[in-house]
């Protein structure tokens, strides 16, 4: 991936860290690390007249499929931290986007790729990409985007932990969608306390599949892996809406470093 | 209330409002009036050194146990706000702290007062004020502080609206409790989607009796009382655990201004 994405314009901003985008630890929680993330995105959209006005006039609007985080420190409370995203490069049906987050100090905190697609407002199936979409970002034009890492085909055991959620009428954003950033908020709940009180994020691979409704009730599953020889732990999750698989996720701890 | 409080020093900051903290109509959310109105009051109190650990110190810990909300307009999506609070004036047990949103031009969008304790971390009883923790906001020392509205005894009929709702890991913030402005998006979800929609936030009052802790599944529980004849209509809520009382709240709605 070194040398995709070079040309495209780079847009920066600074997001100081709230309480309430915190968890009990003080750390950023995995739903605000995309919320600010996606924030830095739509203001680069906006700066460059792509709005979501300008999308839905090509009759069509933006759905990512997929997400790969690697994750350095989670940003902490009331740290104000350097959002960096760049629509990097597109194929006919795909476009790939990254993200940075770095702190005061530019060291980097996170590392999002993605992919996206173009899906027709009016057929609900994916279109071709109109290039008027993604030129302004200076993307390049390719044939292959970097291919993300696919999350654990997800399976079902006797130890297999789940809760249902149902969708608010506050999950949905002014995009008139399910905030997917609340996905992450269902996957980790399923987990107890203490596990994620005693780990770290370090890697997150998720991919899209159908889209959850307001009303849907979401059954939340995760499944936790034998602890690896480096004292990693993999976790492997699934959000259904009956039998009808929403996302994947496969997320990679290490041992907190907080107390 | 004209002239309690004046001499209090008054903090202000500004607040830009993302599309994570808005709904479908991009109108703030009620959860994100109150997370924006804390976070500034916690800015201020940072500010002055009473810090949380400041006030852990001191063996205790500031617990609301009343809100009332006049909102004239609610903030809306990418608008930067100006929030303002000041700790006006406190009594041997209570405190009462104002906060003020106001939009770029000043004109005000949302006015609240609230009642304050200090808990004690050892019993969980409330204790007497301890001035040391309030007299750098240069509160008024008073005798009487105001009283705020007493939302609505709740009852419930054949009609109520009622949905459970599980406390998340996510519901607990820095300061480890559950943030209750959680208790809004319960509160307000159980309403239907079509009233929402319909309506914009003009008062709301509320007043807190038990906590709500981690684990526990609450029922939020809704009553929509007759339109009045100013075409005003007035929602009755409840939050409970089993039979404990969580807390009562009464909101005032017009028709809705924004299509």
């Amino acid at each position: 991936m070194a040398t995709i994405g070079e040309q495209a314009s780079i847009y920066t901003e600074q997001h100081r860290m709230t309480y309430y985008e915190c968890d009990r630890t003080g750390r950023a929680t995995l739903a605000t690390l995309i919320n600010i993330a996606i924030l830095a995105s739509q203001d680069q959209s906006d700066a460059l007249g792509l709005t979501t006005e300008f999308v839905q006039s090509h009759g069509v609007g933006w759905v990512v499929t997929q997400y790969s985080m690697a994750i350095t420190r989670m940003p902490r409370l009331n740290e104000t931290v350097t959002l960096a995203v760049r629509g990097s490069a597109y194929n006919p049906y795909f476009a790939f986007r990254e993200f940075w987050i770095r702190d005061a100090e530019g060291q980097e905190l996170a590392y999002i790729t993605s992919i996206w697609v173009t899906m027709s407002q009016t057929t609900r199936k994916i279109v071709k990409i109109d290039p008027a979409l993604v030129t302004p970002y200076h993307s390049e034009a390719v044939k292959r985007i970097p291919r993300l890492p696919r999350p654990l085909s997800f399976e079902t055991t006797d130890e297999t932990l789940s809760k249902p959620y149902q969708v608010r009428f506050f999950d949905i954003d002014p995009n008139r969608h399910v905030n997917n950033a609340h996905y992450f908020d269902w996957l980790l709940d399923t987990l107890p306390a203490d596990f994620l009180l005693a780990h770290d994020l370090q890697q997150v691979d998720v991919r899209y599949e159908n889209e959850v409704k307001y009303g849907h009730t979401v059954t939340a599953a995760a499944n936790i892996l034998p602890t690896a020889e480096d004292g990693s732990v993999t976790t492997s999750h699934q959000i259904r809406v009956g039998d009808e698989k929403c996302c994947d996720v496969t997320i990679k701890w290490q041992s907190t470093t907080i107390d």
